[in-house]
């Protein structure tokens, strides 16, 4: 067997937004496998802001430096396997990379997939759902009647976290881009409030919308924004680090908000890392299988086709212009 | 019964240091008792950091403006009552602020104070005792083995949470402004470590104490110590946001830490404020008396003598060059 790989490589530092010329497409033969080792054919490959961060070199995993393949978590089919644990046409869920084809050690694999919608082990079942409720459920612990502002509301980790805060019946005011996402988010996700960020003031209608302050804040974006709400807590309230796209395209870190905002509020500010609840993995799975079932936890997927458009959906989910998790469906 | 009270009034905003010309004395006769109330005799007046933001207008409390008393808690002797609920010579805690008498609803005073050393109440039985026991033992749960950092290390807080971060078998680095309180950490109190801030580098030596990072920040102070402390977290670090020395001072807010150090760290960050444990004072009580009887909890009060010097005490205080709790032993 005489396989051709399609792989994206980072080509060049971007300086600021990253475009597709940032990228290269390389191809290559795929090894032959040694003893223990799978190899795997990409699904699904999935793009999330955090690539921004490990190109910057600022992620806690390794950096991605220029002539290195891209990282990124795949659903990917085992088609060949020198191992007992797994067997062909198993679906996994694995660190696949920007690539149309990867050889792991069986232990680096997943348990298979078994439920019918494989991208969501990607997407509402995967990491970003298990960040929504690691740092919603396990972190804020929300309370009926609380106000939770969720800041990339439509996106992959955002739209959990708002479908869950209204399933713990919270008040779950989004934050968008536009006026497109704030409709899917109201009618489609069922946040009670949306803001444009890109029509509307943003701290005016924070104002208007939560009266008597802000309970939980689920930050995936840092910059301005987390000044802003951080002004606005109530007695209590609970804030989530956890991503920071406001700053991944620039040099240089941005400070946080005023400690003094935070005595003032007796707030309790976690620092989220979604691999410290790898562990738990199941757990989060058994809690919102069901819902996913039931319609009651949707996620609209923005899937590109093609391993070789990575770098463009890469640039579009860092502009925003995304809908939903973005994905890449690789076809062979 | 004419008795002629001695009041510290607010004259003017300082510019950045408080002095004493900020301060006025004045002088009134005591009113006379209406149903219900009760006179006290200041014995002991508390002189906290906290009060210079009380004069900038940015404490939790009330601000405090020119011609205003100035506000503090007190422990004070009632030598007149129209209450059934406190007899002359009962010796209580109260807001009796900057004066020699205070006049109180019977309400607004503590239960008797009944242990040998009445100004305990103000210092390590006291508010900043209960600081401490909340934000370290409450907030932060140390763990036997763990690392603690904590500045302003012989102040009224900060050395109640050193010793009780050394019973809970932590290693203890306390940050001080001088050579004396440094030997003082170290051979009084029982700090593992001490650095002098005005002597040493104060990064250099956290990294030579702290290799493997610090597991708790006990947060008096703010500023430029606070970032330096947060890019030397250990994974799971807890911070207690409780004091900002470093900016009390200052007409403009600092900013805080970059949010991507306490991504980092997985740290938990919490707001405190001491008003919000009032209803657990009587458990911290139970747990500490029995360990200041016994020695193993000792606080150095340093005693300003007369309510007309309570401008340099708090000056004094303010500068750093305060030895232990600040207190004023009010003579009339």
């Amino acid at each position: 067997m005489s396989l051709i790989n399609s792989q994206i490589c980072l080509k060049s530092y971007p300086e600021h937004l990253p475009t597709p010329e940032n990228f290269a497409l390389k191809q290559s033969t795929v090894d032959e496998l040694n003893e223990g080792e799978v190899l795997c054919k990409t699904l699904f490959l999935s793009l999330d802001p955090y690539m921004r961060s490990q190109i910057a070199g600022r992620h806690i995993t390794a950096p991605i430096k220029p002539g290195d393949l891209m990282f990124g978590e795949t659903v990917s089919e085992v088609i060949e396997t020198r191992s007992t644990q797994y067997s062909k046409g198993d679906v996994v869920r694995c660190m696949g990379g920007w690539q149309s084809y990867s050889i792991h050690n069986a232990n680096e694999l997943s348990a298979p997939i078994l439920h019918p919608q494989p991208s969501y082990a990607l997407s509402i079942l995967g990491m970003p759902g298990l960040t929504a409720y690691a740092g919603l459920i396990w972190q804020a612990q929300p309370k009926r009647g609380e106000v939770v502002v969720i800041p990339a509301a439509t996106g992959g980790v955002g739209a959990t976290a708002g479908q869950l805060a209204k399933q713990a019946g919270c008040k779950v005011v989004g934050i968008v881009g536009s006026e497109e996402k704030r409709q899917y988010a109201i009618n489609e996700l069922g946040y009670d409030e949306c803001i444009n960020r890109n029509a509307e003031v943003v701290a005016e209608r924070l104002d208007e919308l939560c009266p008597d302050g802000i309970n939980i804040y689920f930050d995936l974006v840092g910059g301005e924004l987390l000044h802003q709400v951080s002004t606005r807590l109530a007695i209590g309230a609970r804030v989530i680090l956890c991503g920071l796209v406001a700053e991944y395209n620039n040099k240089e870190r941005m400070q946080g908000p005023a400690p003094a905002l935070w005595i003032k509020s007796r707030a309790t500010v976690f620092g989220l890392v979604v691999y410290d609840f790898e562990p738990r993995r199941q757990e989060f799975i058994n809690a919102c299988l069901p819902l996913v079932e039931h319609g009651e936890l949707k996620m609209r997927e923005d899937i590109t086709l093609g391993i070789e458009n990575a770098p463009y959906a890469f640039a579009k989910l860092m502009q925003g212009n995304n809908h939903g998790k973005t994905l890449v469906k690789v076809v062979v």
